[in-house]
């Protein structure tokens, strides 16, 4: 069995790896390194990430960061779960809606609307981020919405994206926005919250589904 | 054989899967819808993907948009080629490394330089976007030249990450930074370039390696 350290803080994006670690069912150590609805990270994590940026997972002697490289490595921990997919098209998709999950649904709308001062030199210039981003947060959500089909995001089975897309459904409505409007996104997360994985995931991280 | 078509626009981040087609060898209809140096994407390209963005790869009735989804989708047309790694843990590091230039280093440095538009309602707001990102970009092209070791940034081959790498040097050169002070970096781009697929996607999009 590997030496498995996982390095997240509570209600982030790294809800969704968490989930998965709790899917597979292995036997993990997980390090609350830091609280970062509570400050940034300290400066000791430079030395487990560069990056400065959770979560971050440690398997043996690796240490791996950016959440669909974690997704890869748990998946292939338990590979007849099938977390990327069935299929290799399948496995196509999922990291199409990993990528653009992070880079744009979580780097450019979500980081955005809540941290507009890591993106620009000018305090006087929050607002005008922050008013851009929900444009497209929103954009993002009516996205969402538009491409479930089914009860799963990708093929007919539950993927890395069900407990990813899970994550944005609790932030928009941290946030303040309706997500029930959202009825398919609703009913994905109604069935997200069910497993086991996510209501353990959830109790250790000390939040709520936010349902 | 499927029937594969591309979009791109000429010097963007499509630059990396351009090649890797070409790498594989496969026939594909190389499409320019429209050159972003020149103007917006028509809206005509709305049906193709609904995000409005480029690199967009069709695989018989399959759309796929998202950079490392569209690395995934060409690498399993071929392989043998192992572009995505040997091994499972360089798979990892792959999709690490996709990851990171796609949401962190495309999006956050070098398309907030470029575009601060995009990123605010306020145009009084765009000079500190750019001095930011600005701050980024250089911690970006830092770390880059900091995690190259050996002839290939995973394992001892090439895969996707070698070309993808090398539209950042382009884009540093463009910007103006000086990129010979990467030497790393750099030897890993003249490595690059001498690749035919390199030479011929070059010629196709009308551009320089700027090496």
């Amino acid at each position: 069995m590997p030496n498995i350290k996982f390095y997240f803080s509570p209600g982030s994006c790294a809800l969704a790896p968490h989930i998965l670690l709790r899917e597979i069912g292995v036997d993990f150590e997980a390090i609350i390194f830091s609280d970062l609805r509570l400050g940034p990270l300290p400066e000791e994590f430079r030395v487990v990430n560069p990056k400065m940026r959770v979560p971050v997972i440690s398997v043996d002697d690796e240490i791996i960061t950016e959440l669909p490289a974690i997704v890869t490595m748990i998946a292939s921990l338990a590979p007849e779960m099938k977390l990327l997919g069935k299929t290799q098209l399948e496995t196509v998709w999922v990291y199409e809606w990993m990528n653009w999950l992070n880079g744009t649904v979580h780097g450019l709308a979500f980081k955005h609307v809540r941290r507009p001062m890591h993106f620009t030199t000018d305090p006087a210039g929050c607002e005008g981020i922050t008013a851009k981003a929900r444009e497209l947060l929103v954009e993002s959500l009516d996205m969402i919405e538009s491409k479930l089909e089914g009860e799963h995001p990708v093929g007919d089975a539950y993927t890395a994206v069900d407990p990813y897309l899970f994550v944005f459904y609790r932030w928009g409505n941290e946030l303040g926005y309706n997500m029930k409007k959202y009825p398919k996104f609703t009913a994905l997360v109604a069935r997200v919250v069910e497993r086991p994985a996510v209501k353990s995931a959830l109790e250790v991280e000390g939040i709520k589904s936010t349902l």
